[in-house]
């Protein structure tokens, strides 16, 4: 049994939905489907969910939502006009978004929920109405009777162990099963949505539950590139990487799956499969347990930007016990979580977001180390970019560093820091953000155009 | 105004006392001399203040100690008659140390601090007896009276800020003043020694009392070594290098000089000369704030074993804010400080020296950790160097990563870890145990062979 997940931009239009169709009945096994919220038809269009909390904070500050609210019926009606299906499932959509948008408001956070959810849950019901109109035994599950709980947290709900059991019963059920991708509920009943993009959460979740043999998930790129295709035109594919090599790589910059939507599948031993909605023949990236060292040292190379460092300094620093840890509490109780903290004997640098650290709050934070911690210096600096090299076979490699080192070198770029020694898989270079670019351009070139793969 | 101190190996025999005689006379700015108890005369000698320990312990554990007591009264007996002295000195030294002995026993750890101290103290004062026998103006100094205040940690004395003040007065007294190193006294009287090899931590404190203008530290060495010469032979002295090079090189074997001492001259802005008392002549290593870039990217490679690391790896651990500090935390519970903290995404190493970790406490703590961290693997590694790049021109220079990293891969040295980024002087690689040796020889080829310096 595989379950397979189908993103937003392939349920953008009937067409897409067409495809999904063709897709799901070329494989018997295809028995349970994932389906995210309509996305985009073309790079300025907006996504249904967007569109869906524009109206619910509209609604939550007292204002008219109706400009936005039509527009998402006119995109449900469209894709249902399309399929050929009646007016009444436009109608029915209509009803329970505008149920959802006049419930209760006394928990924004938890209304808000509810209403980015319908964007899932409607797209499900109009996918499995499709289904039988084309004389498929398909049904709409509801997370609810399907036992998808989860924790009370809305915008971040993650799974409570008794779903996998529950879930297990849909293998039970017969014909295609359309699952709205995204939310579950709460043990008190109430809708609770993952992070954004966690219809592959929802995926990954069922796969385990029902012991799938596979998770598909199809998207619309044929597969996972080894590097960003913004930075390096046409870049190699990767055709097979391990759930680590996924997460680090999801890590910076890799957004073709949801890396929390790993855990699930990884668990159980699942293998997830990214393919293309508009391309389904090609193989697709497959993301497993172990595979063959057949490339190089690296398979990917992922960066992200935006991160600042914190340089704190205090002479004899590394003979005092508890400094690192009433460090680290300062960052806690702001809510601050770190990335790396490379440091020197006497020094230490803090690694973070900078969209965590408005300078209202760094001056706040600069006064507090100087005072609790008695720094002698405490320095911000901002736009860092983080390049992250990640490969199985880092580990058999001698030499990674030295060859990647010297490519930033030759292109003048300086090493602002370098982390490596915890993962087995990966290995990070600071650069300047002005950097990131031509850092990861002369590190593909070392890796993937000089070396036979 | 010279402050000038003495190693011991510099006061361990008449003849070395008669060269400190003639070292200081050649320069009417040597004004201050702060000694060392006698050291060795030969590789396996005992030094006194070792002598001085195995006293104090049987003392305290109420057996005899008068053979070790007679030998040290053997050392200072051969170095006054050496020196022409009368046997008076000999004999109030003898009583002095016996009154020591037997004084109160109920705090241990004041008791050993007041024993070791009278190495130094005896020491000035038969220093300032041989150069009034020479007919020089020179005064023994008593700590208390010239007013080196200490906290009361015994073995681990801070000096307090009042003292500065106080020793200021000593630029009063004419002559040359003959000050014991190693120790002070606490506010309520008792004497309170500096962690070994205080001495130079006593001269740099009068220094910056005083405001001198040179801080002489007269040991056994030529010079300060670019690399312990141990490792490579007849390695390059370095003529100048800066405060921070010095603490960055002193973190990992370079014992020429104690690295708490370079603050009180370093806060004063004071420059450290390290000269050799057996060839004055020679220029010796300048410690300063500044200096010209005249050499390649290092100055210095320094290396320390006995390293492990604690692997510890969950998933998502990067989303979850105060995990870190958790973790600082278990290890200062158990008073353990940590090194370093390489990370990946969803995994950290801690760095710690290993002599802290004995393989029951080990087990506890990888305990804890899975156990209130819910860690999903815990891993020991040890037997682990760390190698140490320093320069101050390494901020200057792209490159330098590139140029260690290559010469380790040439010689097949894997690098476990690496930690750049924040000291802007250092660079550190870490490395197993049995591929230090390797590691230093291959960089320094690298750095100081082949460059031109």
């Amino acid at each position: 049994m595989k379950i397979v997940k189908f993103g937003g931009s392939s349920l953008a239009t009937s067409e897409q939905i067409e495809k999904v169709f063709q897709i799901v009945t070329s494989d018997v096994e295809r028995k349970i489907i994932v389906v995210s919220a309509p996305g985009k038809r073309f790079p300025d269009d907006i996504k249904v969910t967007d569109l869906l909390i524009s109206c619910a904070q509209l609604s939550l500050q007292g204002k008219d939502y109706s400009k936005e609210f039509n527009q998402i019926i006119q995109r449900y009606s469209e894709i249902a006009n399309g399929l050929g299906l009646s007016e009444d499932i436009t109608n029915e959509i209509s009803l329970g978004i505008e149920l959802s948008l006049s419930s209760k408001k006394d928990h924004p956070a938890r209304y808000m929920d509810a209403v980015m959810a319908c964007g899932e849950d409607n797209c499900a019901r109009l996918v499995a109405s499709y289904f039988q109109l084309k004389e498929l035994e398909a049904s709409y599950i509801n997370p609810k009777e399907a036992g998808l709980f989860v924790t009370n947290e809305p915008g971040h709900a993650q799974v409570l162990a008794k779903s996998y059991e529950k879930l297990f019963e849909l293998r039970k059920k017969s014909g295609i099963l359309i699952f709205p991708g995204f939310f579950g509920y709460s043990e008190e009943g109430h809708i609770v949505t993952f992070s954004r993009s966690g219809s592959d959460i929802t995926g990954s979740v069922v796969a385990n539950g029902v012991k799938a043999t596979l998770y598909e998930n199809f998207t619309d790129v044929d597969a996972v590139f080894s590097v960003n295709p913004a930075i390096i035109h046409n870049p190699k594919e990767i055709k097979e990487l391990t759930y680590r090599e996924m997460r680090e790589l999801s890590y910076a910059g890799f957004n073709v799956f949801h890396d929390e939507a790993l855990i699930p599948a990884f668990q159980a031993g699942i293998p997830v499969n990214i393919k293309n909605t508009n391309n389904p023949t090609a193989p697709g990236s497959r993301i497993v347990k172990e595979r063959t060292l057949s490339n190089g040292p690296l398979i990917g190379i992922a960066s992200d930007n935006g991160f600042c460092s914190i340089y704190i300094s205090k002479y004899l620093m590394n003979r005092e016990i508890g400094f690192g840890r009433k460090l680290l509490q300062i960052l806690e109780e702001n809510q601050i979580s770190y990335e790396h903290q490379p440091s020197g004997i006497d020094d230490i640098s803090i690694i973070i977001r900078q969209n965590q650290l408005p300078v209202e709050l760094e001056c706040q934070i600069i006064n507090r180390i100087h005072d609790e911690l008695d720094a002698d210096h405490v320095v911000v600096e901002r736009d860092l970019a983080l390049i992250m090299l990640v490969g199985e076979g880092m580990r058999h490699n001698v030499g990674t560093t030295a060859r990647a080192s010297k490519a930033l070198a030759n292109a003048g770029i300086n090493i602002e820091m370098i982390n490596q020694g915890s993962s087995e898989v990966s290995m990070m270079f600071g650069v300047k953000s002005f950097d990131e670019k031509k850092a990861v351009q002369v590190i593909y070139e070392e890796f993937f155009s000089k070396s036979v793969i």
